[in-house]
């Protein structure tokens, strides 16, 4: 069975669809704003990811016959409720930050402009592929940022969910990491993909010697030995015997990492393998990295931290309905008033003020204004940078934003990002978000 | 395109295949098996989740066209291990934990026994899928043992990957929860689904009186009414007077739980809606569950906390190679001896000490021993209850663990195991497992 995304719901999306088609308000245009109300865990920036995901998602957001089949034997809707759900297609418009923007506690990320039931059936899906990738690129890019331009493989898909993995390492690769050990995040996203050997390759063998050679023939000296099966000394001497000085890399899976990486190179450079490179994989995660920033690592490799968000697994953005109109009436802002989670109102548009050496400075939100796509001028201007950029027009989406190649325009994007934030941004330590957010 | 399981795998697995097939020790029959060093946050137990899955995913693990097709034009491996990949279905036997058992740290939950090939490259896949479904029951397990009875949804799917959200479901259904706002989960797993509707509904509407006679119109007095968009004890006297005393239930999103929950149960009462319940859903995890123990609260729902494994949103297994041997040998031992992340070598059988009163109060694994799925004649004695039951035989699955019907039996043998558990277990604080776990 080919499930369709549009399963990937909650049921009270169909409900509340259903009772308005009903009350007659289900056509009443309606802008919904995601957000998160805070950064998880003291950071100072977090960083958008899943919007690619999601665009291609959206266009392929339909109710089939089986679908349609089990609402009805489920009594979940009425009649014209399936009708209504038979001929869906969002038909409306989206802005977003790009992925791999930086964002800040009230950050319009994606804004939703459709009627009332096109566009609230698909909150969870907007927010289950935004949250979580989100949570995993806002961890990355911290990971990154203290790496020192080391090269970090993404390899924790076995610490995810299956489907999970191969967004993650998608999210991970948008925030600066190199590359990812899961297969189909090679082959879906185009992104470069590595591994060689796990301990059972050496326990499968008589001998880590025989191991070793095992690997060496296959592919060659450039390769990458797991020196830390029985005794790392050993397995450092052992593998630049069998392979030669000319030994791609060796990879340390355990023990203390500063000490081992600096005896390691010692012995290596002791045995003439001075060009070969250290790889460290152990349990690491964005203060681990920087404990290494003295150390010879050459090369990280990161699992679980970065698959779950290294401690905030999820971002915690919502979806709420921010302004709406009857007809063609004027836009009203709407807002929950009661206690606790408070939300601010209103359609509304986001520029990040910079200064003149093109550092951030104020995330602005300007209440009541339309979104805009008008990226191109306001970057001209060169002191403040329209953030909100046009991904479905009239229920059209830019292609460049979705596919492998918006995974690379993403990643790109990112890397400019990144150049622009204060360096106050890259502390690991808790704090507040490094630049304000005003409401205008 | 339908997506194999195959390519949701790191590569290394793949590249273990291809010099074990070129160095002649891809065919040694190997054991593997699955465990966890330690339970998360000072847990005291776990539950096992995600086998049946699993089971289904490696049934289903083959190479198609596509997949060779990626493999060869970027290089990963060569012929010989192409044609191997084109064939490969698995024909050996797995045992494990049945879904929805208790488990320890050392506990053997999954062994499988093949070829190095055929068993190594379900690695990935094996811990992706049981890492994750079981961090999400280990965390419902916890809720529901503090919920005394009264039923808890699970909410989460927005703040869980689109696919994780349908797998954490079926997870948290397993471990107690009775129902869950995901379409998918009740399609795919049989799972009762649940909701009616959001903030942003009220807010549609001209009024909430308007909001909430649009629903009853709808859904009729049964109901459950959201009371807290603008003020709770106003949301409350409408919905009364627009549902009158029959209305089913209200919901509260936001405050401070118990003090609003008691004045909306005093509320309700002195309205005349004696039977109208209160459902309560605000960032709940298993100590806001039981810090309203003594609250007039009748049913939760809860969202983040349970699809991230409240603070472990993955279990930590491994999957390591533990015995081999060479053509018809005998069986050796394997394990990595250098410091840090020792394991236990050797095949291993695994029993649970009961008391008189059917009280566990031991985990033995028994070391060198043959899995046994003798469960019936270990449950005989009463004493000792064998853990391991055949999952999959010579390449065939037991059909009783998958699918919708394969749920249902999980989440029943967590309930009678959950009987089982001393005490203690339920006690939220962090210490040791409630259990010992020995070698023997």
């Amino acid at each position: 069975m080919i499930e369709s995304p549009a399963f990937r719901t909650d049921r009270y999306e169909l409900t509340m669809v259903d009772a308005a088609i009903q009350s007659g308000t289900a056509d009443r245009e309606c802008m919904f704003e995601t957000f998160a109300r805070r950064l998880p865990n003291g950071r100072r920036y977090g960083i958008v990811a899943g919007t690619g995901r999601l665009l291609e998602l959206i266009r392929d957001f339909r109710f089939t016959d089986a679908e349609l089949d089990w609402l009805r034997e489920h009594d979940v809707v009425r009649a014209p409720t399936l009708d209504w759900l038979a001929d869906y297609s969002f038909s409306g418009n989206v802005w977003g930050y790009q992925e791999g923007e930086a964002y800040f506690p009230g950050s319009p990320l994606l804004v939703v402009d459709g009627t009332f039931a096109e566009a609230v059936i698909l909150e969870t899906l907007v927010l289950s592929t935004l949250n979580y990738d989100t949570s995993v690129a806002s961890a990355a890019a911290r990971m990154v940022s203290v790496s020192l331009g080391r090269p970090i493989a993404e390899m924790g898909s076995r610490r995810a969910n299956e489907h999970a993995a191969v967004a993650a390492a998608r999210a991970a690769y948008i925030a600066g990491f190199a590359s990812t050990s899961n297969l189909e995040a090679g082959r879906t996203w185009g992104i470069p993909t590595m591994g060689t050997a796990a301990h059972s390759f050496t326990l499968l063998h008589d001998t880590e010697e025989d191991a070793f050679r095992a690997q060496v023939d296959a592919f060659g000296s450039a390769t990458t030995l797991l020196v830390d099966t029985y005794d790392i000394s050993r397995g450092i001497e052992l593998a630049v015997r069998v392979a030669g000085t000319g030994l791609g890399a060796i990879r340390i899976d355990s023990g203390d990492l500063p000490t081992v990486a600096a005896a390691a190179r010692a012995q290596l450079d002791s045995l003439g393998a001075v060009n070969t490179t250290i790889t460290v994989t152990s349990d690491l995660d964005e203060y681990a990295i920087a404990a290494l920033s003295g150390s010879p690592v050459d090369a990280f490799g990161v699992g679980t931290s970065v698959v779950t968000g290294s401690g905030a697994p999820a971002a915690g953005m919502v979806y709420k309905l921010v302004a709406r109109r009857d007809d063609a009436g004027p836009w009203m802002s709407v807002a929950k008033t009661s206690i606790g989670k408070v939300s601010v109102g209103g359609r509304k548009n986001a520029v990040r003020l910079l200064d003149g050496g093109g550092t951030a400075r104020e995330e602005v939100i300007l209440v009541g204004a339309e979104p805009s796509g008008d990226v191109d001028d306001a970057q001209r201007e060169g002191v403040e940078r329209g953030l909100l950029v046009p991904f479905i027009t009239d229920g059209e989406v830019d292609e460049r934003y979705v596919g492998a190649s918006g995974t690379q325009r993403a990643r790109a994007h990112n890397a400019s990002v990144m150049q622009e934030l204060p360096i106050e941004a890259f502390r690991l330590g808790r704090g507040e978000a490094v630049i304000p957010t005003s409401y205008r």
